[in-house]
């Protein structure tokens, strides 16, 4: 089984490991399965080959033999679902393993998305400054919500799975901000998950890339 | 096995199918499982004996037994897990049908829920008018990306699964709007998924508490 999946060649981010093919990094080293990269420029995401393969021209996609997948949730949960140590053996710990994971994506993640969106797409409009305290907000109302649910735990249920490897890479948005810091148990959690020696190596990885295309 | 779901007592849709407790009755009618629906009032979604089971005090949550979960996409995948019906049996289409489920809560609904809390939140601040045009074509370049992959197909993959389910709900989101008629095909598949005798059933199911507690 050969596994390639496709990153950016130049990252937006300067390699800070934003950039979502990180989680899938993540996963593939958690799991200890090799994987290769194809990197493609901004101009090649939006060509029909890419958009054949992903159709809202991003990354990462996900090859694996004659399956193709994209969406970076899915591809974690695919390769969850396949090899142990992402996700609990129980029933009802894996399915509550899951929740997070679409908890991650779909509750917590927009209000951070919208606040790079209000930053890229609307920096020069005259609300800027006014509304984004508004986004701010709605990014503490969430991360107020979790951190009183995840109290003094280590990990979202009793182990590390890829709920937690979900949550953690979303959480990491908000720490430039400074509004993560405000949820002390969450930083903390955000910091357990990247001294994982797999989050390390994926780490390392997406930012050798962005070393090399920048000649640094 | 006792399934219980939480709904809106009185839903602020008006009975419309737009809460997210319509997409794990429609899951429930396809696989043919019985449920039962706990109503919350808006207070009641606010209070600890809530929040334990939901930390963002939203609906739905769904309790089988010893379980219980929350988020519509999770509580959707977990039903299709383990009941026939929703997920291909073949592996890679499982996958696929899963990728869609992500995308359609994690990059198709983020921008239709951005315009409800433009709506909603941001409805009397001055740049209301000048942004609303700006998130429409949000949507409407996700509907365009969808649109064109999606081409004449009757359902995202061979057969209906579970991300369609997640993909029509998500869809139906963006018809009073009027920019989902913009893609004849998609707003076709939207109208597909309403003619499904299950689909059907779970709409009255949800009308007829909006109509009991409105006194209709």
């Amino acid at each position: 089984m050969t596994i390639t999946i496709t990153a950016f060649e130049n990252s937006p981010d300067g390699g800070k490991g934003m950039a979502r093919d990180m989680r899938v990094r993540w996963a593939l080293e958690e799991v200890g399965l090799p994987y290769e990269v194809r990197l493609l420029s901004f101009k090649a995401l939006k060509e029909p080959a890419h958009l054949a393969l992903q159709p809202f021209g991003q990354i990462p996609t996900y090859q694996e033999d004659d399956l193709t997948l994209f969406d970076s949730g899915a591809i974690v949960f695919h390769i969850a679902d396949h090899h142990p140590g992402l996700l609990p053996q129980d029933a009802n710990a894996r399915a509550r393993a899951i929740t997070w994971m679409f908890t991650a994506v779909s509750t917590m993640e927009p209000p951070m998305l919208e606040r790079e969106v209000a930053r890229f797409l609307e920096g020069e409009k005259s609300w800027h400054d006014e509304r984004m305290p508004l986004i701010d907000n709605r990014i503490r109302r969430r991360l107020g919500q979790l951190s009183e649910q995840f109290g003094e735990r280590q990990w979202l249920e009793d182990t590390f799975s890829a709920g937690d490897l979900l949550m953690i890479s979303v959480l990491l948005r908000t720490r430039t901000s400074g509004i993560l810091a405000e949820f002390p148990n969450l930083l903390a959690y955000v910091e357990r998950g990247e001294t994982r020696p797999a989050y390390k190596r994926a780490f390392a990885a997406q930012l050798a890339v962005f070393k090399a295309a920048s000649n640094l």
